[in-house]
């Protein structure tokens, strides 16, 4: 396999954008990171877009010539392919995209993530969300997205001692992380009482432990590690990329307290990158709720199984200590626009190993992982990216 | 990159078919790709599954996962990735497989397809088929997908003097072919004036000239050349593979009588394979109407522009012909379940390239293509397949 890097970045602001369509999301964030990689568009070869479920929230599929269209890429009729793993949309495009690099088949691709949730009503979009759940086992039943987590989270707590203040302290942080990315959709910091007093949405789960509903997109460019430096200064090169799956539905697994797909996908992006979680100086986790990037944290091998909550309450997970999570404010301040949350990952981690976060830089950060899940735990994505010295 | 071989096919009927669930469709079909191979099950790697609207057709998204929950792949937790293009979904999923091949990130791909269309009413049939249009400027405005074909029609029979009975001379023949083979959808021949004069559904086209509503699965399975022989006597060789893009709505092209985005997909998968049109002997093409299938094999290269609906009524695409074109019945008598039909098209050509095709195998096969689209002609793939000798 080809060397691999990223060259460019770009994304939009994450929030309620009533004032932009999907399409036009899309082509912002594409355009962005066209613009950022210096690159002239007909230098691009290829295009893959993460999307969860635009068929539903906005009545179109066929979402990768959506794009190609009306960011101008169609008139070279370049290839473009939507792919989609609910909430990993992204990150499983990123690696499609990667392998596309990698492989010999393309050497400029542009990786975008898009989705629009805010045309839909709350229920809809509570009922498009379940569709990453299983049909047939678990959402017929009634059961939703939050629910589904808010089981998680008290069996972690009967499982290991997790307390409620321990699963805010996770929304704490990362609303601190979200005060100081501009592009994120809550940038105010929140005190540990507003999230163990917020209104319950799936005890013990509460309105600030869920991630929002966002509208956003973000967009990277790939190419051949060796040609790099004609686009940038700053190439970031991708170390390794794993992927896993699990059962769709929680009832069908051995333990609901942990999400084998991250521990396997970290494994395998741990192997083929020659590291192990101790060399990870930041991470973009998959914090849809905040007992998700406790799981997250734990089964990365980051912290020993049941002491992710005390990890996190004691700041280890904070800007500034040896490992810093979901610096961009994480899927819970920096927003979770489902297709576009594992791009907007990647792009953070770039950022910073770019040394371009501001007032949110990791100092001397060499190595990033970005960790994005679909469902609840069935699919998992892990990236590792590294600086280039 | 590496050199691939398909390995293993496998199928479901398509159909009508009330008794079996997607995920059933799925699995079936998984299944005997992966025993046709004589694999057991650990030695797989990955899976790819092409699917155009399962969020639409059963409020189920993340259908990689689900796939590779129920087949029984998940407890291996294998990466699980579903891709959409409309009704391309498969040849690209396929085009996805075969680069993790290629770049050696993966040794044993299943690539699979599947759709479930019958789970709705006609109507919303018909709805949920348009949001491979574009939503904004075709949809809205009433624009069906019969009613999209039926003026790439008119404009044929304006431009080129195509005739009526020569876009019936297409479905003619692939009812033809489709009496051949035992998993087709309808296996009854057709005569023309039961094309001609069937219920008009968008004029000129009427019922016959449409493809019809399926339910149905299809798979293969994709290893690195070099090992192939350990599992099949009789391995077909990926020659070349193209994809391309073009603008999803149909108003904002030059031509409506000619995609060029199968023209590029074509000249890309020539080019790697290092053939032209003239060294194809058999072909599957995307008829989802009659008008598709002449519009395909003049974009391809087999006949001049304009020349594609004589040609068929000449017999020039017939079984026995130079060139065999749709020799499983096509999307028109073998059915066109969205996500399922790209694969289904190769399981085909192998069929034929492994001289198992029975009363309908075109002698001496050696090479064969697969042309597979989304919308109309937004998105196109050809995959080219030769016999190892």
């Amino acid at each position: 396999m080809r060397e691999v890097a990223i060259i460019g970045i770009g994304d939009t602001k994450f929030g309620e954008l009533w004032d932009m369509s999907f399409r036009e999301l899309g082509i912002q964030a594409g355009l962005a990171a066209v613009a950022d990689a210096n690159l002239t568009g007909e230098e691009i070869d290829a295009l893959y877009v993460g999307n969860m479920s635009a068929g539903k929230y906005i009545e179109q599929e066929h979402i990768g010539a959506l794009i190609a269209d009306y960011s101008g890429m169609a008139r070279d009729h370049i290839p473009a392919t939507r792919v989609e793993a609910a909430g990993a949309s992204g990150g499983l495009a990123f690696r499609q995209g990667y392998m596309a690099v990698a492989s010999g088949m393309h050497d400029i691709v542009v990786v975008g993530g898009a989705e629009k949730m805010t045309d839909v009503g709350d229920v809809l979009s509570t009922e498009i969300q379940a569709t990453a759940a299983d049909q047939q086992w678990e959402t017929t039943f009634g059961a939703t997205f939050p629910s589904l987590h808010a089981m998680i989270a008290r069996r972690h707590m009967f499982e290991y001692g997790t307390t409620r203040e321990q699963l805010a302290s996770v929304a704490v942080k990362n609303h601190k992380h979200g005060s100081l990315n501009p592009k994120a959709q809550f940038q105010k910091e929140i005190k540990m009482e507003m999230v163990t007093r917020s209104a319950p949405v799936a005890e013990p789960l509460g309105m600030f432990d869920c991630a929002p509903v966002s509208d956003g997109a973000a967009a990277v460019v790939l190419c051949p590690l060796e040609r790099a430096r004609k686009y940038t200064d700053t190439p970031v090169k991708v170390l390794g990329s794993g992927q896993a799956s699990d059962t769709l539905a929680l009832a069908h697994r051995n333990s609901i307290t942990r999400f084998d797909a991250t521990t396997m996908a970290a494994k395998r992006a741990f192997k083929q990158a020659g590291i192990t979680a101790a060399d990870v100086q930041l991470a973009e986790v998959h914090d849809n709720f905040t007992i998700s990037e406790i799981l997250a944290i734990e089964d990365l091998g980051f912290f020993p199984k049941g002491t992710g909550g005390k990890a996190t309450q004691d700041g280890m997970t904070a800007l500034g200590s040896k490992l810093a999570v979901n610096t961009s404010g994480g899927l819970k301040a920096r927003g979770d626009p489902m297709g576009a949350t594992g791009i907007a990952q990647v792009v953070e981690l770039v950022t910073q190993l770019r040394g371009e976060a501001g007032k949110r830089q990791v100092a001397g950060a060499q190595i990033g992982l970005a960790h994005n899940v679909g469902g609840t735990g069935a699919t998992a994505v892990v990236n590792v990216l590294g600086r280039v010295n």
